[in-house]
């Protein structure tokens, strides 16, 4: 994660000097002589180095958004809560726009930040309170990681496009009880309620089990569409 | 699924008018004077009508590629296997170009035709042998759904780009384990063996429960990259 | 499962004669040569034959039940619910003294018969209900298998040791709650709520899978003991 | 955990006089005023107390043996591995007899003493290696908890009644192959390989979800019968 060339690269295996990290070498020496491989970092690799907060969303949940609305380069979409701007990120990393309610002005300076760093342009990031309304129009997804969506589903219902989605991500079921109740006499419609547990394996000579740790539980995962 | 506004449109509740199809109004009436509401398929509307075959990668697993890789309207990823073309289109859906190696000739029409009625332009399929080379370079994904990726794997090491990402999609954990044998001494590192249970819940009224039927496996997926 | 010693049993695979199966023999071949091994039934081959019905508790959560309250041929115990008699016959086979309410005259019948072809003496049954209090004193764990658990909550409280166990099988997490919520300034304390998934594998040559097929749900299990 | 009524027991929460243990109160008070209970322990109190060592049979896990095998207080059983006594102690609370094999002197020794604060006079302890052989015959369960179980299969084929189980508790699945490997060709039949998980859940007023952390895996359990 070098930001600046014209600067040595300190890392706990010694230092890079900035004549090596500016030239076209792959493999380079620090002064400890530890072997280093200098690459572009891909979107995972700053994801995951820029957030920052207690509680993000995971990329199993991030994907399901991803893979279940199929948004892509021509979708408008409105996010809000998630403070760290996890799920955010990873959606302008795939559409057109991404508007970002987020009216914590700490997590506000956050997203922005991080947004930076990226160089996305297509990521606005608004210090507004989604409970009182969403300005943006025809769009194609709204993501929902808040304690109450519930009092977003009627302006949700406004400005999806006919077919879009809405998605919620909440912790709790009691929370998930709720939303759908107000969903009644809607236009916007359940489809799917659901969760993904992830098993991780290690498999190394006669090791071949599941790993004993495990995320018991990140979040329930509503999706809906304006009907 | 209108393919044809010129024509009259045939569904199992009536007979909806050409005349009505090419109007602006949302709301339209089958000669039945059944209720239907018009609107542009979205992405996974198209993906789940086109599909076809007995396997395909399911959403929770295409999710989880597209979500870890963090692939976008730059990358350059090639895919083998997996005939239906459920994970290339998807993939297509927001990568730059996609290249598909299908030797098969009759999964190979299927995904033509496929991506030729999504009209998805940046998707380059190839009858040819994927266990005979990678012609493409630099890339910057590589996914392969096939029996013997192991067979894949010096390719793949060759035509990557450092950082950049090899997923394998696998029913069984015997041909994981032979795959991670295929990458030692290469430039290959696995990072992560792992699966994704999906449960889905029914909540309505009283009721507040898994569903009974549960889908109990569909693979492993190992994530490497190149280092 | 050979009822009868004087007569020929009849199979799809031909008859046995009641001469061989008198015989001490343990290998017999039916009159179409089929061989077939005698032997006295487990508990389990007994129950599985037995049960009919619906919805039984099943083997992982009648084993929950067994193992996390730790009774044995000193218990006495109080059964409600579950009408095939799954879990009663259960706790039968190792418990001092089991009673069971029944008011069902169809289940009560059911039940009766199955504890005399298993020829349990200590399993005692009575078609009364349930939720207009409990008989017995001096329980060792009561369990619970019915749609309105917190109406026996009270009596429960009064008729368990102290220390004893109160388990509650429930489809439901709306239930769940109204019944946790039902314990509150009674001596029934929730120790914990839980469910168990079961996975099958297929391990032969080179298969080595989880099965596709998996029961998503059975139900949530509430241990609560009386302190 | 009272062990002498002689004796004023010591708590954190205050000291317990000889006087109140031996009295018929069920109510007592520490010197600190602190209130407690008496009862007596039910054996998942004791069990859970007694064992010690790094790695045990969990409850969802020794519940299946019980529920599957049926074993009741009629019941002939050995049981070899497993250090702390966890799966035998619980096969003694139920069964006629339990015989355990355990060649490591420091574990017999940590078993034997639980054995006796139990006060089980049906489990017999041989300081003998399972690996070299079975004495009792006429078995309804063998339960092997260790690293090597294929050489068991042998031995157990020789001394389980027909129709009786064989039950292996094995971490890596490279073992479960190994071990269906040596049931080849012998009365062994593989019937169900397969492994739990248990899910833990938070209810409490507005919280209802399953708790965050959870474990990923204990063990695969192949239960096998003699046919």
């Amino acid at each position: 994660m070098v930001k600046d060339l014209e600067e040595d690269f300190h890392t706990q295996y010694g230092i890079i000097s900035a004549k090596d990290l500016k030239s076209e070498k792959e493999m380079l020496f620090s002064n400890k002589k530890e072997k280093f491989l200098l690459f572009n970092p891909t979107f995972p690799d700053l994801w995951e180095n820029l957030l920052r907060g207690p509680q993000v969303l995971i990329q199993k949940d991030i994907g399901l958004v991803l893979a279940k609305t199929g948004i892509n380069k021509e979708s408008k979409v409105v996010d809000a809560g998630g403070g760290s701007g996890s799920l955010c990120l990873s959606l302008a990393n795939v559409c057109k726009e991404v508007t970002v309610y987020e009216i914590n002005p700490e997590h506000h300076s956050i997203i922005t930040k991080n947004a930076n760093l990226l160089g996305f342009k297509n990521l606005n990031l608004k210090q507004q309170d989604v409970y009182q309304g969403i300005d943006e129009k025809e769009l194609d997804l709204i993501t929902l990681d808040l304690p109450e969506p519930w009092r977003v589903t009627k302006s949700a219902e406004k400005v999806l496009k006919t077919g879009a989605f809405l998605v919620i991500y909440l912790p709790n079921l009691t929370q998930v009880q709720q939303f759908i109740e107000s969903t009644k006499e809607s236009r916007i419609t359940v489809i799917e309620i659901l969760e993904l547990l992830e098993r991780k394996w290690k498999i190394e000579e006669k090791i071949m089990r599941p790993e004993f740790e495990m995320l018991g539980h990140t979040g329930f995962m509503v999706f809906c569409r304006k009907f």
